[in-house]
């Protein structure tokens, strides 16, 4: 088994050597397995191990034997441990989250507090070849592209890890019993009420019984192949979007050239750079698109989901979002934390971190220096005064005249959201950020501010 | 109904104006839909209709039924009929097929003869949408790559088409009700034996039930867009072919310079273009013919299933089939029919047909003046003395002398199956055919010979 991870880490380069590695660790098989596994390959690696544990305080007495068992399972592993304990449910209240998603933040927000803590690089999680198949199932039958079924990414953003997704759940109760290590059952787990569980207690062992015994291990292989089969598509489409796609303008002529499947890729490709995601628009609007391009009437347009615009330009088509009258609005932002903006059903989220070791690359994340930028910052709508300060200008400029410069149309400037201390504007979001917030080589603590649009919940 | 029909006939360019067109008829209610709906778009399409029926004479009474019922429906629309009775289960037995794949075999060689007597040109079938999803579920459920994804083709070959594969079962019945055309149904098609009737009779209806009771559309929504990713990679990877495949090799460098997704469909398309198919090929035996030639080590060699071997030979890679010791085999061809040939685990197929409306393209079907070439003809291994008659050369060669000239290894040579007459050799199946038989202005009947390897049933 050990061999078996061994080689799928080293197949799929998931860890280099010297690597230091947090270990989310809940207690339940799969977690304990996974750092049983590479702690038994800390000298082969050369990593060094750490482990995180987050008490939701959701199911009672069960939640402190889970803490209690994680801590002496580290201890006796020798690994350094950190623990949290969060009222999930409170949480998810305030934030306007369900206690799922709600949960999955503290987590992640917590192994990334630990990351930073330590000076670790790497986080691993311990999602396994059956997770992976009823993720798959699970999108399948809800109805998703290809991209649902690529299922779970053993690796992302240079950080999370997901090790054992070589391994069944079998394999890895097995590995649990032959070791000893007596793993925590959460009871929640075995009932069928969500869909997961569903998939997970009937479907796969229905169709166990009467198609396939071996239907984690198919999934897992169609997963592969098409994991890199959307790899080449998106690179190939990307490249495209690269030489063609300026000032979110694509010439038409150029598209028109293209096969029907990659016109809906670049099409996919835009909205999701123009609004930073692609959920909620259906192939339907996808094709309406195209027809619309193929017909290249100048002037023509087409209105999608999240007020999103299609619309022809001589030579070029142009998609962005319509600018609908938006009343004005002002929120404080929660640091660290979630902020919701009905007026734009959006979120913003915003987290401390004390390095830039993993940060992301997208216009709609921005680092600043927290200790320069304080608490005091609003998201809201422009207003008259409004300023930012811009590397390479002298002084102030009016975010009149940005927008001015920029060409962006009047009817458009009340929708972009503005991160602002007072009538200094610190971020017009998706656009540009005030040079004097900057992460500098001076920070000591910083806040990551991520903006997402139609944050209900998916 | 009728409406959403013609717009996908359209969208999918299914119909020609003016095409006569082959309806398959069972006498069920999606066949009859078909033919209903049809015969309702004769003057907006321009199109005739025919239709063939094949009583299988394995229902006994319930057989004649659907006989009769198919006659009098036809009548009653003004369509030209065509019934054929075949006794399936002996058919089968004699060809050592399953009654499955014999009853298939029977029905599109009756609908091509109807096709050839009335001068047709398209064969329309009535798969549905949910045979459709069905299909994707039961390819999913085997392990599938995403070929199995794309599910049913709503036309293959310019010649089959399949019209009605945007409605649903559910639409398709109340078509047949609010009509009145009382369309019979099979009763084995109600009992949960075979893995078609449980995933239609059990898994479906369950995840309709539990998690999405629009399975149906979203199954072919994935499979409209899976079929158009497949058909833009294929195209991809065929024009990588054409420029650099020659002589059955393959030059490392640039086939290591490719993404992986487009190695893997490369070695899969070379050999089927080697040995006429991809079944019996897994994943990791491609993946390892991307390992041996990643390394390039001149002389190195892997073996995969069906005798193929993929060779290092300096600075290409080669593939072909494994050159072992066959014995000496002779069989008589059935013609019209099919002859199993032990020795390679092959079959050949044989079809009489009129004129070469639709004919397919690839090395293992070729078409002959089945007048000059008469019944008396064998598939065997090569002996002494065998020659054949090419275009372009007085008189006859001889094989051996072909072999060498193609620099056909010695040992290969007896691994070639050849169609014969006596010593002269009318077909070097994959390579070559003899140009006394090729069909020729005054040809009258065609005779179509297909050679298909690995031929067990899938």
């Amino acid at each position: 088994m050990k061999e078996k991870v061994l080689n799928y880490i080293k197949a799929n380069r998931l860890i280099d050597y010297g690597d230091k590695i947090v270990v989310g660790l809940s207690g339940g098989p799969d977690s304990v397995c996974l750092l049983h596994i590479l702690c038994s390959l800390r000298d082969d690696l050369n990593i060094t191990i750490y482990t995180a544990h987050v008490n939701h305080m959701i199911r009672g007495e069960e939640a402190f034997r889970d803490e209690e068992y994680s801590k002496k399972l580290a201890e006796s592993l020798g690994v350094e441990h950190f623990n949290l304990r969060v009222k999930v449910e409170e949480f998810a209240k305030e934030n306007k989250m369900t206690s799922e998603e709600a949960g999955r933040f503290i987590r992640y927000k917590f192994f990334d507090e630990v990351l930073n803590k330590v000076g670790a690089n790497k986080i691993a999680l311990a999602h396994n070849m059956n997770d992976n198949a009823e993720t798959i199932l699970m999108n399948l039958i809800r109805g998703t592209g290809t991209l649902g079924l690529v299922g779970i990414p053993n690796k992302r953003d240079g950080k999370y890890i997901r090790p054992i997704m070589c391994l069944t759940r079998d394999e890895i109760e097995e590995y649990c019993k032959v070791n000893g290590l007596n793993p925590q059952i959460d009871s929640t787990n075995r009932e069928s009420i969500y869909t997961r569980n569903k998939v997970r207690l009937e479907l796969i062992p229905y169709i166990k019984e009467n198609f396939n015994s071996n239907i984690i291990e198919s999934l897992n292989r169609l997963s592969e192949i098409i994991k890199y089969e959307e790899e080449f598509l998106q690179g190939f489409v990307d490249d495209i979007i690269n030489s063609h796609y300026k000032d979110k303008r694509f010439s038409i002529s150029i598209f028109n050239k293209q096969h029907v499947a990659i016109k809906r890729r670049i099409i996919r490709r835009i909205i999701e750079i123009v609004i930073g995601k692609i959920s909620g628009i259906e192939q339907k609007h996808i094709d309406e698109c195209i027809e619309l391009i193929h017909k290249a009437e100048t002037g023509k347009y087409l209105v999608l989901p999240h007020n999103i615009v299609c619309k022809i330009e001589y030579d070029n088509f142009m998609i962005d979002v319509k600018s609908d009258e938006i009343t004005e609005y002002e929120y404080k932002i929660n640091i660290p934390g979630v902020t919701y903006i009905p007026e734009l059903n959006s979120k913003i989220y915003t987290n401390v971190l004390e390095n830039l070791n993993n940060i992301k690359y997208n216009t709609f994340i921005k680092y600043f220096d927290y200790d320069k930028i304080g608490n005091d910052i609003v998201v809201r709508s422009r207003r008259q005064g409004d300023y930012i300060v811009l590397s390479g200008i002298r002084g102030k400029k009016k975010l009149k005249d940005f927008f001015i410069d920029k060409k962006v149309p009047r009817d458009e400037r009340q929708r972009i959201p503005l991160v602002a201390k007072g009538s200094e504007v610190v971020w017009i979001i998706g656009m540009r950020d005030n040079c004097l917030y900057k992460v500098s080589s001076e920070t000591k603590r910083i806040l990551e501010i991520r903006f997402e649009r139609g944050a209900e919940n998916e």
